[in-house]
């Protein structure tokens, strides 16, 4: 069956670095040689769709454009990069009244406000379809080398920035991007690999294992674990643990630094260890037991 | 009623200039300042949708993935930059093949090929909606100064780089950006403002001339008729001359510069006025008859 996965592998397989191009497509976002200046120019484009990222029926409009500018930023501090600027596509469905395209525009444009980040364009244009808003952003490197997915090494201690689980509840809509955490702790010359937490723990650490070539051991009981991840495992078959490595969208930073890297509010939960020491790519302790962590986040299928 | 003018008059009057953002959004790409480089950033985003700008039941995936990317290339012809880099998000209707979600690809990479444009990064997801993709392009300045629509000065002529109309039979999908003759022209010096013909030579000239605070006299004689239009013509009730003037997606260049400017593969159809000159911000000359000429191009209306 058809899967994001498959077409990622195909695509990334398509792209070239060149004189422009630094780190081509498959990180958080790519990275560009901007001509006559020492920073580098990091882009990408994220879309939210009614029914996969947002539910137009219960969610309000500003709420959904903050979300799809948020994803964006939280894709710059996956990386370490200060936003610049960004630009937006709204597809709305025909007969949308001017103040759902304006609430939009307002939910989008407090996100951006945050960061200083410009929003300097846009399309707007109306469908027999479905509300869609995709946004690209653009960031700028600043002093601070871009964090990818590609630098962790065997010894290196595996972090992540706050409680995972059950963004559902509403965390999914409303967290604040870590673009300032990532720039402070990025700053410190001793992070080896980031990546943002969209699709759920267990899936994002395994593209940074395959991006490094190395594999990981994360230890249960270190995972912290958010409230919400709790009520969730109340209200469904599911263990508020794994609410917390499989759920998708908490967006705090997953990263990689030396195993004595210590910051206010980033939790050591495990272990990068050399490519052959894992029966799996990610491994998880239990209790004194190992077993591979099953990959079970988000991903879209077709 | 409400209609993508109405929400774009309300976005612009939103939009500020700072040190950063040196064109805000109104025009074809938003102007960027980069830190350290003499080189300027344009940057702007453009989706096509099923059912609006294509018809995914007889169009090809690859003239669609093309169609995409070109409209952006055409964007970054409007204000003469060079195209740098794109990326792209791909909307995929649930169920769909990963071959159509390669072919789209394809499509795209072809087109920015032409121009030595880098495909850097991209965002996939399956809905239960129609499909839909987006393009952001990222455009340097190289040493000519971007070309907007507010220059436009009294006595200028008025120029389009090719015949107009009909281009639903095809050209709509098809169409070669006007990149190369953009720089060619611009890096003359001697033009005062441009726009690609997105949404028809009534409408886009209009654009400029509320941007330029100008009228506009075009004559019914010079305007080059496409031959799609004359085919058009036969088949529905609205004259070739007609398709010529609000048809949209020709993706010709509408420009004014000095009224003696001559460029092969340019025609000049008719001169702007001063404010007060025009009855209408826009009037049409035909067998020595004045009248305004109505704008009835392509818009969305919601």
């Amino acid at each position: 069956m058809a899967n994001e996965s498959d077409f990622l592998q195909w695509l990334y397989a398509q792209q070239r670095a060149s004189g422009v191009v630094k780190i081509p497509a498959g990180d958080d976002l790519a990275v560009l040689n901007w001509p006559g200046s020492r920073d580098l120019l990091l882009v990408g484009i994220d879309q939210v769709l009614d029914g996969v990222h947002f539910d137009s029926r219960v969610h309000s409009p500003r709420d959904i454009g903050r979300k799809a500018i948020n994803r964006n930023l939280s894709d710059c501090a996956a990386m370490a990069c200060l936003p610049v600027a960004a630009v937006a596509s709204v597809a709305l469905p025909r007969g949308s009244s001017l103040e759902l395209a304006k609430e939009l525009y307002l939910g989008m444009k407090a996100a951006a406000d945050v960061f200083d980040c410009a929003i300097v364009g846009g399309d707007t244009s109306a469908w027999d379809g479905k509300l869609a808003l995709t946004v690209a952003i653009i960031g700028k490197s600043d002093g601070i080398d871009p964090i990818t997915r590609s630098g962790a090494r065997p010894g290196d201690g595996i972090f992540v920035t706050g409680a995972l689980g059950g963004s559902i509840r509403g965390r999914h809509l409303n967290f604040i991007p870590r673009v300032r955490l990532a720039r402070e702790i990025a700053g410190t010359g001793r992070l080896t690999a980031m990546i943002d937490l969209s699709d759920g723990l267990s899936r994002d650490l395994r593209q940074i294992c395959l991006a490094s070539n190395v594999t990981a051991m994360i230890e249960a009981s270190k995972i912290p674990i958010h409230r919400d991840a709790e009520k969730q495992a109340k209200s469904d078959d599911q263990s508020a643990i794994d609410h917390a490595l499989h759920d998708g969208e908490d967006h705090e930073l997953l990263f990689t630094a030396d195993k004595d890297f210590d910051h206010a509010g980033c939790v050591r939960i495990g272990s990068i260890l050399s490519p052959d020491a894992g029966a799996a790519p990610v491994e998880i302790e239990n209790d004194g037991r190992r077993a591979p962590l099953p990959e079970r986040g988000w991903i879209a299928r077709w």
